[in-house]
């Protein structure tokens, strides 16, 4: 394939990317496949002559889009948002082309040099603390990891490096061995999974923290284990706040559990993988008070900020902790060092000293286009509709008696269920997912299995939440009068939702084909993402 | 940006893309920006209003083209190539539009089988022993990892989850903590960098095993450092075997590496990030020969097999093995498998399990593009045709009694230098980086000081080798002339080669303008891709 050919088809490619996101409304949310479907539908190995291009595009329509699960409809409610916008598209194509590897200033200085700034632009959106900016001669800075799962074991891993340093400064016979079984990590008991993982591959014990009513890491809690640890004899050493958990967006106590970790001297990370996008509108700042004691801050412009995957924002205060985590090798520093100027402040020209890999694409342009072709107030707008739409979700909620609303609602999720057992959510979940209309995933809350709604297209607007809410409620309306009917009662709850809704749900099912009663894989959200 | 907006832009982002790449061979290859250059240009907020399009367009060319160093260009002969490919752009593009985030089967079933059933064909491609494909019933599978850094840590701490299992059955009492101070693993000292770094994220020693004349790994020294080992009651574990090693395009025996390993219950990776995409050619898969013996293997179809960045192909025999690496959660594997067909082999269904972060973009559409649009037979003549290339290099070098080849060329990378000091080569090299026509990086080899010569471009051909060659032996030249003014001594040594070939070289001076003599950064490659 040539340049020519390539115009011609990149063309027919952008006609094909704006033809699937404009008619994604039209396409089934969730797949009907199978596991193992799509095998048996391609050769066994590549060809040894090249296919054509028609064939391959035929081949996405036929074997691709019908086991693809539509992220971007504006049915799919599950997990949390994942970027999608235009702007961003075109920098990935851009990016592309560029297909510079970024690991050192000198392999493309633009794309270090972008990245940098980018992080600052980004860190004055949300207010962030001066010392987390770069600046001209500051000693923090940014980076952009692949994900927020990397952010947290970058943080850990540079704060496991830190404290060993400490202790085997203060007593040269330590071994790393004998520091590493005594470090212990803490976090929420609401906090994702990847934090888990992190210790697991740190070496370090990860202890969970009881979270409190609200589903918050409060000061008193971690006091508590940071107590009866130390007595103990272990060493406490990191600590991971989470603002907007992915259970049930909830946030732990920032101004608390800050000044804990600042007087004992433990890393403090704060992980707003989902919320952090929110914190450039200033009616949502506050969420993010207490940011100030952390020693890293990492949230996910991919998640909610237009950003297409992959763009997770961290911030640290001092860029040597995590230069120095990965212990560079001396003549690479003398060697890239030579030729600075004075201007370029030390550290920031390895990024990948940052991260776990070394290569990286161009992801800043990305955030350069989005940043600019939507500006400060479009994204804000933006953040401001999917609140404004979740809240429309939730009053639909607390309105129908039948249903519980079962976490507060801050930003764009809504945890709720039917007041009853679990198995009557894992039936409702069941039914709405086998429809095929619309996306959900679950999770549980203190032991309880919890239906979340999550706003996640950038074009879901309100017509698709009261058509969501109309489908729930008319499923639950099912389930409930087959359940009495198990029960060998008469049908004596009245499913006024659902007549009520009729004509207008009748409508969406019309355009909706209803898919199989297949069974549908249902992973538990909070190992998830 | 509306999906109308996108046809038009997308499309002149296509011919932005194609001129780009058409044309990258006018474009200086290396920049002229000093470091901090970027930040003056641009503003120090994003703006609150959107800017336009074509603002950011002009942008492109003004800011950041200028601080690019173009890795695609034909005088690119840096680190090692980057891949290309019209095809994988377009597939990226697709990628984008779906923008699907394929963390478990569910959340976009063709995400995750086609990335397995690809890996399937890649393998066969390298006729990789049958245990390492997942097909429909194996124990073994592929899965795409971001970069060879990112697998090599991966298959470390599959390794030591293993081992450490094994040793606390053994001996119920043992710690964590004990285990690990106790565990080494081993790696050429031609490795990469990252391989060291494993070791230090992993929390175990990692020793450097002798290479020989020929800057390989052998039995007798890899032998000796375990006995040494196991004596002083270290347990060795992991051993990583490099075939194509950075600095030199060096081989590890792996027909003697790996028996060893086999015998001894250790853990095999095998790194072949540059090297591998050879393997798809009969006549260099000797080179593979020995994998049967590995128990994890990989390499980058996005350094050599024309695949965008990023995507790191590795297998494993066991999936077992990293799937149980990360201690799943039992509530999300039982429900994970629910409604999983019985012709899906478990473990599939979590690719994410096999690598760091959670997240994964739909990277698979690019290697099926690219299978498809070259064809088997198109991939092997592109490999063949750098190979060929890089023996023209050395052919050239071996005819100038000044120069010498410093290591053995196998692929597409030759190493090379002036007969005499480091400062003599260290000179050389900040003329012809200075001069901004190609573009080299060094390395050390048994402490030399050496440049390495790579064939990177998709579109570089005989005559940009040629042009590049008479452009060093010019630079030699004048500074061998230069270094003899020095010593005060007269010009005695004849410059043939730049007077027979100054009409030529002249041609293509008028081409490339020569850029200033200011700084260059010189990363040591070593510790660098």
């Amino acid at each position: 394939m040539n340049a020519s050919d390539f115009r011609r088809r990149g063309k027919e490619m952008v006609d094909y990317m704006a033809d699937y996101l404009e008619g994604i409304e039209g396409r089934q949310v969730y797949p009907d496949v199978q596991p193992g479907y799509l095998r048996p539908l391609i050769p066994a190995t590549a060809p040894q002559e090249p296919d054509t291009f028609e064939d391959i595009l035929q081949d996405v329509e036929k074997i691709i889009m019908p086991g693809v699960t539509h992220w971007h409809s504006p049915y799919f409610f599950a997990y949390f948002p994942t970027a999608s916008s235009y702007p961003a598209m075109l920098a990935d194509m851009l990016c592309g082309a560029i297909g510079c590897i970024g690991f050192s200033w000198a392999a493309s200085p633009a794309c270090t040099e972008l990245e940098t700034v980018m992080m600052d632009w980004l860190g004055k959106m949300l207010q962030l603390p001066e010392a987390f900016l770069a600046g001209e001669a500051g000693e923090g800075g940014g980076v952009i990891q692949g994900s927020a799962s990397e952010a947290t074991l970058v943080a850990l891993l540079a704060a496991r490096t830190k404290v060993t340093r400490r202790l085997q400064a203060a007593s040269p016979g330590l071994t790393q061995g004998a520091v590493l079984e005594k470090l212990v990590a803490y976090a929420s008991d609401q906090a994702h999974s990847s934090v888990e993982r992190a210790g697991l591959i740190g070496g370090v014990k990860l202890k969970a923290i009881p979270s409190d009513g609200k589903f918050a890491m409060r000061a008193s809690a971690l006091q508590e284990a940071l107590e009866r640890d130390k007595a103990a004899g272990l060493i406490p050493f990191f600590v991971v706040a989470t603002l907007g958990t992915t259970s049930c967006c909830s946030f732990d106590n920032l101004l608390e559990v800050g000044p804990i970790c600042h007087e004992e001297d433990i890393w403090l990370h704060v992980d707003a993988a989902y919320a952090g996008s929110a914190f450039i509108c200033p009616e949502f700042r506050h969420l993010l008070n207490g940011v100030e004691f952390a020693d890293s801050f990492n949230f996910n412009p991919h998640k909610w900020l237009l950003v297409n995957f992959d763009c997770s924002a961290m911030w640290v205060k001092r860029r040597t902790d995590l230069t120095g985590a990965f212990k560079l090798d001396p003549v690479y520093l003398k060697h890239s060092h030579q030729g600075s100027g004075e201007c370029w402040p030390q550290g920031l020209r390895l990024l990948p000293h940052w991260q776990l890999p070394l290569g990286r694409r161009f992801r800043s342009l990305k955030m350069w286009f989005v940043f600019r072709m939507y500006g400060v107030k479009g994204l804000q707008a933006y953040i401001r509709k999917h609140v404004q739409l979740s809240h429309e979700f939730e009053a639909f909620v607390l309105q129908d008696p039948r249903f519980e609303v079962c976490a507060e609602v801050t930003l764009g999720l809504v945890c709720f269920r039917l007041k009853g057992s679990d198995g009557l959510n894992e039936a409702l979940l069941e039914r709405i997912n086998s429809a095929r209309k619309i996306h959900l995933v679950p999770c549980r809350l203190r032991g309880q299995f919890v239906l979340r709604f999550a706003i996640c297209s950038r074009k879901v607007e309100s017509g698709h939440v009261r058509l969501a809410w109309e489908h729930i409620r008319g499923l639950a309306a099912e389930l409930l009068a087959a359940e009495e009917g198990k029960a060998g009662r008469p049908h004596c709850r009245p499913c006024t939702g659902a007549t009520e809704q009729g004509p207008r749900l009748q409508k969406w099912t019309e355009r909706m084909p209803r898919g199989g009663s297949r069974n549908v894989e249902r992973g538990l959200l909070c190992t998830l993402f």
